[in-house]
């Protein structure tokens, strides 16, 4: 059996500097006869190739709106290193004075700065009252605002119609109320599982279009496996199926099927949503629910929030660092967090992350004992004191 | 009733800019009677003090060896803000040349530290094989390691036997190895509970001398509340009472005990052992049990070590972070951590800490949904990949 990879060309080609490029697609899966249907992607020929044992890992695939003019030359969707290595290309060669980021989210924040250190002018469309809109507001707006500090036009709430074009290339971009001119696009509008090739073959989908699989890793077929953005896990916090593209649970997930497959056992029992990202100073993270979620379950919950510096007062460096816990009304179940700050911020996310799985309540958490020192944290870390707040708060 | 603290005098004074002389220091608890005897310090005159309710937060005091010369001028013994002030004043006005650091637990190393870069020459004489006595010897060997490039003479497995003075004034450290000579010499020898005006009371001590108190901070005498580095408390991992002097538990027993005494309810259940610390560049931290501590209690472990980034690889300002991961044998039940690193290393220690308090094991552990972006760690945190190692050897 040779090892047969259902994934996009692109995704692992010169990554670390390995020659890793994909020199087959699979074109079908024949659940039945057990084969796969494979195109070289040198030559275009085409063959079949059976297999005792099928693993999906087609990852996602970047969201492109349908308005006029997306096909535009100088637009641009941001899925792999690959992609990422031709907008410096294109920044490099093509010196763009004018660019502007479709979309709020990390990929559009980080490509923002990205371009404003490369002295672009750059503003960014979010059709949301907010950028980052895996944080609550509050938190967002903490987000906008350094956003516009560093000199980004921030434009939230408006709608991307379309794209002037020039000779078949861009030249701005529309939104339902103004006309941005734009001689480079990054569209930063989120990814879809890529589940095209598993649904055509039968394979059962859940949420958001995402391969169905349990914790060992198995879709509902036998011997097909799925691991990575383009399948279902479970959220420890909702106790819902969700679909979250991120590399940390692909790798885990990777990691799980490779056991199982290989005759050892393991699981992937599931997510508690944590992201992070740096936005020029500011770091920014969160993990479990956020208000609009916890809101869609039905629950009543608390609202910690407090402010507190990443290390003792006196020490240098020290900084801000804004900490929101969210916790059910009631029993204090810990719901979620969220954080933004300067240097030093994000990573106290995990406590929280390591929290939702244990199940604590914030009275739980203020029982933590967590490291002090004057140069990582006052006395009581930020993470506890806003545990406390909304202790105060049930 | 009036507040009275039975504190050491200089403990609060000049703290964050708040004058916090203590104006009175308590020389005896009538318990029966339910009165203090107080010196005044400004006139020692003496009086005494009826109670309802008494909180004895007497802190730690200084183990100081008993050996020739240790009452000359020139040896500090570090237990507050204002003898740290004092050592500054010293290095300001003497301008002594050598200086020797007796003890390399935390405040002995921060003080070597802070002594190299005021021009210095350091040495530090340590009577186990190892400095950070509370990580493993192959641990606390990169603290060795770091301490002597940054050029401090370490003298391990030498015991303090005297000091050679010179009208009242040290002169040198005298170990059984060899003479130091020192100009200013520092006492890192840690600390005891200061529970000498409880003990003569009559309130009952437990581990190392500490006051016994249960979760509320009740002492085993009614109305007696004690709080801080003189109180026993609760270690989760080896289920027995220890006595941790640390800011972040005498400032959360502080808390529960005032709770309690206003007439509300709140619990103090425990400690995990977690502390940090940074001497120069590196970063150390540690929680739960370390292999001496496991041994003793006759459990059995692996240790999971790995050496891995504190960020992406490719990130500015990645580098290295040793990870070590101590698991019961067996069930693998979660029983300590150890991190020394560069920057963005020791916070890190918190997830393992909040996992402790959770009774993971390294199965739980590798499934956490911790954070990952490229300037804040690798897709694996360092702490997963340890854990990893540690279950593969369960």
């Amino acid at each position: 059996m040779k090892p047969l990879i259902a994934a996009t060309p692109e995704e692992f080609r010169e990554k670390r500097g390995i020659d890793a490029r994909v020199l087959h697609e699979v074109l079908e899966v024949d659940l039945k006869a057990r084969r796969v249907l494979v195109r070289r992607l040198d030559d275009s020929t085409e063959f079949r190739e059976a297999f005792d044992c099928l693993v999906i890992a087609t990852g996602a695939v970047p969201i492109v709106p349908n308005v006029p003019g997306a096909d535009a030359g100088g637009i641009y969707n941001l899925s792999s290193l690959e992609t990422g290595l031709t907008v410096r290309k294109a920044v490099d060669e093509e010196k763009p004075e004018t660019a502007v980021i479709v979309g709020g989210g990390y990929i559009g924040l980080e490509m923002a700065e990205a371009l404003v250190m490369r002295g672009l002018k750059v503003s960014l469309v979010e059709r949301a009252d907010q950028v980052m809109g895996t944080l609550d507001p509050d938190m967002g707006e903490l987000v906008s605002r350094a956003l516009i500090k560093i000199g980004v036009s921030l434009y939230r709430g408006e709608s991307l119609t379309g794209f002037e074009t020039d000779s078949g290339k861009v030249r701005a971009v529309v939104t339902d109320k103004r006309t941005i001119p734009a001689d480079i696009v990054i569209m930063g509008l989120g990814v879809r599982p890529n589940s095209a090739l598993a649904e055509k073959a039968g394979v059962p989908l859940g949420v958001r279009g995402s391969i169905k699989v349990n914790e060992r890793m198995q879709t509902a077929v036998e011997a097909v496996w799925a691991a990575g953005d383009c399948v279902e896990s479970f959220h420890h916090v909702s106790r819902r199926p969700v679909n979250i593209a991120l590399g940390t649970h692909a790798n885990k997930q990777g990691r799980v099927a490779g056991i199982n497959i290989g005759g050892g056992y393991a699981t992937f029992p599931g997510v508690v949503g944590t992201a992070a990202s740096k936005i020029c100073a500011l770091e920014v993270a969160r993990t479990g629910l956020q208000e609009r979620e916890i809101k869609e379950l039905g629950l009543e919950y608390v609202a910690g929030k407090i402010e507190s510096s990443t290390r003792a007062w006196y020490y240098p460096n020290a900084g801000r660092i804004t900490v929101k816990i969210l916790a059910e009304k009631g029993c204090g179940r810990l719901l979620g967090g969220q954080i933004v700050g300067i240097e030093g911020a994000a990573k106290r996310i995990d406590v929280i992350a390591a929290s939702l799985h244990a199940g604590f309540t914030v009275q739980d958490m203020i029982n933590l004992d967590l490291s002090y020192a004057p140069p990582f944290s006052p006395v009581w870390d930020p993470v506890l004191i806003a545990a406390r707040k909304a202790l105060e708060m049930i």
